[in-house]
């Protein structure tokens, strides 16, 4: 997906709120601000927004002097995540169909997403998430590749989403490989924030290279790709992921809570949606 | 009223709604954001919002090369006002107090505010208005200025609005100067579009020679500057005016409807309220 004009000012309104959460002062934030709208002019806008993105979180860093600002965000969901868990695996195990309880479970994660600049509740998104129709719901092709895969790559997003990720992992049966972000990027997990949500328990976790807050191919390292284009599944978790693998050649399952009018209207669904989308690749979408 | 950092992410916001009203294509629409991204860099922070809007509009003017592209809208909304007109009068004669009522007919007018950026829906506001609590309701010292004051100046803001201001000024027994902006600036009223609203009926127009959406004072004509200060009542209408004269060291009645999260926190009201406040100059508000 491009970014479209409409993400502007939302990368301010995001670099913002990062820069209050890096806890930087007034002149530092608006520092922060001026060296996005030096970027804006030399965006090319066939560019996905995490292309930009990458950028703007750059930039925060740089004036806030912190390589990971979001760190205690990050630590705060997981443990906020990791007190849901029980209940969430006794409603999903529960659960007349238990794959699609989790499926619910793991896009209602999605909402702890520090990227979009809206306020969130997890508990209440929860709640929604479990009963929400779906604006999208490939579920039966998706089962069925679950049951076939010896293998899945499931390319996760935020920190704290990851223990959502976990009970949904938990019902597949193939050999699950996890993919984190390489470097700290707005709240999107690492290595360390899957570990801790207890995704090694049920994955492999590796890093896709990735340092942008989506999986930008030509970014992503060797291994990740090696995955990518050779598993029997793929599943995309959150709009980074979904904003720059949309246009890629190979099937996919995105998993996501649209969360921003922008991408609504790009996959074509009313704001705030819960999907479970099968891209076909090429033209077949 | 200072411009805050969160008004960053919003002048673009504008630019880009206001670049799509001048129904610019997508390249111009991407070169008004690059302008109002130069111009971030420069912004003192210690200016109002209006005076950065200026530039903000400046750029949509020069690059859509049209002089006043909310001219359509502006037409639009004065017919629209037009025709509410008589059912509203009827609203305010028959009310137990008329004054009031016409205060929050003129207040709802200020929905019809093409700055924030927002969508709106004039007669589901005026319903809500009409019953709506104040968040601030300075009415009697209003109530009484307005039976002694000889002579009133009334700053306008929307075009379409100054059909409902015309309501309230039709209450008022002195005489009313009613102050437009000088040059064409997002959908603020002109002389041309008070008069299409009838307020010529019922007071003097003039312009306060101000080219931003607000009544800053070093930008306005003596003309405007001699009754601002001499005059018994001043009443100033919307955001803008607000923006730009929340700290003039004279009595001013702001009349508003807070649509945007920034200017609530300024003014410590919940958003979306509406306003009646007696600004008392100096530092006794």
């Amino acid at each position: 997906m491009k970014t479209y004009l409409d993400c502007i000012p939302c990368f301010f309104k995001q670099g913002l709120l990062a820069a209050r959460i890096a806890k930087l002062n007034k002149e530092d934030q608006k520092r922060v601000l001026d060296e996005i709208a030096r970027i804006i002019p030399e965006i090319p806008l066939n560019a996905s927004p995490p292309e930009i993105a990458l950028d703007v979180y750059k930039a925060i860093r740089e004036s806030s002097g912190l390589d990971d600002p979001f760190k205690e965000i990050k630590e705060k969901y997981i443990e906020l995540a990791l007190q849901l868990y029980p209940e969430l695996r006794e409603i999903v195990d529960n659960a007349d169909d238990s794959l699609l309880a989790a499926v619910r479970v793991a896009i209602a994660g999605n909402i702890i997403d520090f990227g979009v600049g809206n306020e969130f509740d997890i508990e209440e998104t929860l709640k929604e998430t479990m009963v929400d129709e779906f604006a999208i719901l490939d579920y039966e092709p998706f089962r069925d590749s679950v049951k076939k895969a010896k293998n899945i790559l499931y390319i996760g997003d935020n920190a704290g989403e990851t223990v959502f990720d976990r009970l949904l992992i938990e019902q597949i049966e193939g050999d699950v490989v996890f993919a984190v972000r390489d470097v700290p990027v707005i709240n999107d997990a690492l290595k360390e924030d899957a570990e801790r949500s207890g995704v090694d328990k049920v994955a492999r976790i590796i890093s896709s290279g990735s340092d942008a807050p989506g999986a930008i191919l030509s970014r992503c390292n060797e291994e990740f790709l090696s995955m990518f284009w050779n598993f029997d599944l793929v599943i995309a978790k959150g709009q980074g992921n979904y904003e720059t693998l949309s246009d890629v050649d190979r099937e996919i399952f995105f998993l996501l809570k649209a969360k921003c009018p922008v991408i609504s209207s790009d996959i074509g669904i009313p704001e705030k949606s819960i999907i479970l989308l099968r891209h076909r690749g090429g033209d077949k979408r």
